[in-house]
């Protein structure tokens, strides 16, 4: 048997996030994860992609979905490095996944500001893991855009 | 000079939502106009693409990014038929757009059940316009889909 830890997940959407670093977007990663394996990957890309709406959760749901030939990712967790928005939250909500495990809480735009009980009623919901990892690569991203 | 009415504009969004309802989908449509011009025009097309994100808003929102070049959309107004969800209010947040007009209200999905405050504050929102019509084509849509 292999022996998968949420850590493992978290830390291959940190990989993710600190790609998004590098290329000058606000650094979100996430990953969803079907019968313990890896089948999206995303980072934000709101500058590349000049859209507002690609965060590394939308992107993540859509390509999961295309992989699986699924619109409902019922079965899968997401593993997202900060806590999701209202507009990804919505997202996650449509798709009925089943588990999201965010890293850090996002204070200022994160769902629960708007409504903690966004997400669909049988998505269980995480917090926590890798949180000061994922913080950190924030503050350093909005520390570098201001020097 | 022309003159244009939001009638004018709904109609628009209301033809798009007939394509929706003719090819299978939740007959929901959305323009985005910019200085009186339809830059974007979309329909929901979840089934079609497979992707609970693909709903009529959320297409053209980034159709309009693309076509403007510029990722916020502060001088647009979105026409869409029905009431937004969370996740495109959530998107119309990010995108600042100038105003948004919706026909029917949705009191099942509509953001207005989550949050009534998600959009951004400077965008003005007005709702009714052609309500009929937008909320008999989803009635017909589910009326035809029990049969």
């Amino acid at each position: 048997m292999e022996l998968y830890t949420h850590e493992y997940f978290m830390n291959e959407a940190l990989r993710q996030a600190k790609i998004a670093f590098e290329e000058g977007e606000i650094p979100v990663g996430a990953v969803i994860v079907s019968k313990n394996k890896i089948i999206a990957r995303a980072y934000n890309q709101t500058e590349k992609l000049n859209d507002v709406t690609a965060h590394a959760e939308m992107l993540a749901i859509t390509a999961a979905a295309n992989g699986l030939g699924a619109k409902y990712l019922i079965d899968c967790r997401m593993y997202v490095t900060l806590e999701p928005c209202p507009m990804c939250a919505g997202a996650l909500f449509w798709s009925q996944i089943g588990e999201v495990y965010f890293g850090a809480s996002d204070p200022k735009r994160g769902f629960r500001t708007s409504n903690p009980n966004m997400l669909h009623p049988k998505t269980k919901v995480f917090s926590g893991i890798l949180a000061g990892q994922a913080e950190q690569l924030v503050l350093d991203f909005f520390k570098k855009l201001r020097e």
